[in-house]
């Protein structure tokens, strides 16, 4: 199973939707292809968005066929659709605006067929670099790992939200490799059910333990003394360290603090978005009703009731223990250290 | 839609797991069906538990027809399969109890036809006192909203889990009947989804304004002011004021008092438990991991996923701001104040 693949001008995605119980690609041809899968959730969790939009953005290239002249207002049109995909991760800002800056710098050569082909590299190299900044997340987190330990963790954060490893999951993947002795309670994660349906499927895949809990389970648990760390991923990190997430994440933060159990965020520098000051900048996407509504096409509630479907939530910093990136753990003061570590 | 009723010696019970798509019926004409609707949560919420056993004791003693000396070796059976049903809820030991007495208080007639018609009797007197009790809680529990308030309640604590009216949610009807202002988040309560099923239902029913929400978004709703007041039932208070209810509860109360919001707990004065010391002592049901690898029959984990799937959990009373009974609203310190009011 592999979330992305790029195969002869084409992205293949793997349809997370269909997932534990049927596995399924889709073939994505055209950059509004990808911005559907992007938008059904077929494709999710922040750094898989932002290589799939990468992606989507050098289809949107290949698909150019109109006047030099034209190109460069059409890649805006592609840049907006695929941006305008979903709100709150910024990796997908990130990934696009990385594809656009190559875009200019090939501005000067005056052959569209040689920018093409550098977005198709570029989009490769985000996805390679991707993998290879898990593994070193994957790493530092295990730093941070007792030799036994119970592991929290919400929502999908694995090789299935990025292009592969994960990065929460990229964490307990390198422990477990390197021998230590961990289990893994994960939330079921409603109402998509990220949790359940891919976080409990790749762990046993690993052959890791996994104990599948519903999302409220979390405080009884810990008050258990049965959680030892709470790991998460994240959607985007402001500049003061608060942290978007999917929804649920900052209930859980509270009861850790509550609990004296340690949280940390795991997250690449591509998550860190400077620009926004404070988490209440940070928007958060608001879903279909149908999504709590109905369970994989089961009614669980009447037809017509009334629905709040927040996609995320906003952990404060001073719930963050730290937060575990590729270029290391970085500590409170968030405000001082996100700084310090991007400039590296 | 009515929880139970008695007809022409059958108990006539609504069938709640089918809900909210389909009402459908089941006669229980021995206290065996009894028993297994209690089981399969086809009855559900302590009150609605209580009173149900209490009816299944009565079935019990209709169906008997040997020697009368067998009789009480007979009802002792049935006692002990009614109550083994379900461990967290006290009120079925509670109603049980209460028929027994009643049964012991006859005995001296020897005449084991007007036991058994005191022991229908009996069993009616305690639904229909349960009606007026949820009654009491509704006016007692008004007194403490605003006119204008926004509840977050969890599970169902409706007329759904009592004989009619309901606890938490009587309070929530009786402040709507006096004219005040009142709109509900409801958690949707997995695994089982009373929330979503049978909350949502009944509010709207009332034509009380009711939002749905999954159960892991109560912390991003109390960050941004939209709760004023947590109202939950009990299926059993230890005698210093510690809560068992429905998994989900103690995260919830933790969230309150993170937010400085408050806590209440609404129940008869059958949920108290005086033998019990503290919460530790509550033993917390551990249903089927079915349960919460499948929702309403579909599959949403791999299927031989582990599983953790406690139906309870355990409120410390220092989250509790108060318990709101038919007798008055109990504050802290409970040690003292539980005791005092069960003697009123």
């Amino acid at each position: 199973m592999k979330t992305l693949e790029w195969r002869e001008n084409c992205l293949i995605i793997l349809d997370q939707t269909c997932l534990p119980t049927e596995i399924k690609y889709r073939e994505a041809c055209t950059y509004q292809e990808v911005a559907e899968a992007i938008k059904k959730m077929e494709v999710r969790g922040a750094p898989a968005i932002g290589a799939a939009a990468s992606f989507g953005f050098a289809l949107g290239a290949l698909a150019f066929k109109g006047n030099c002249l034209d190109f460069w207002d059409y890649m805006e049109t592609v840049r907006a659709e695929l941006e305008e995909t979903r709100p709150t991760a910024v990796n997908l800002v990130w990934g696009l605006r990385r594809m656009q800056n190559r875009m200019y710098e090939m501005k000067k050569e005056w052959d569209i067929d040689k920018i093409k082909e550098a977005l198709v590299e570029e989009a490769k190299a985000i996805a390679v670099e991707d993998v290879r900044i898990n593994r070193k997340i994957g790493e530092y987190g295990n730093t941070l790992l007792p030799d036994k330990v119970n592991i929290l963790t919400h929502c999908n954060a694995g090789s299935l939200a990025t292009v592969d490893y994960g990065t929460a999951l990229g964490i307990v993947r390198s422990a477990h490799d390197s021998g230590k002795n961990l289990h893994v309670y994960a939330g079921e994660t409603r109402p998509f059910l990220q949790g359940a349906r891919l976080t409990v499927l790749e762990l046993m895949e690993y052959g890791i333990p996994v104990t599948l809990i519903t999302d409220n389970m979390a405080g009884f648990l810990m008050q258990q003394g049965k959680i030892d760390m709470v790991i998460v991923g994240a959607d985007r990190i402001a500049a003061n360290g608060d942290t978007a997430n999917k929804i649920g994440t900052y209930s859980l933060a509270v009861l850790a603090e509550e609990h004296e159990i340690p949280f940390y965020v795991a997250a690449p520098t591509s998550s860190i978005d400077l620009k926004i000051s404070s988490g209440e900048e940070i928007p958060v996407e608001e879903r279909d009703p149908c999504e709590v509504r109905t369970i994989m096409g089961v009614q669980i509630a009447p037809e017509t009731a009334k629905v709040y479907n927040p996609a995320f939530d906003i952990t404060p910093a001073k719930y963050i223990h730290g937060i575990i990136t590729e270029k290391g753990i970085i500590h409170p003061p968030y405000s001082v250290n996100l700084v310090k570590i991007l400039v590296k």
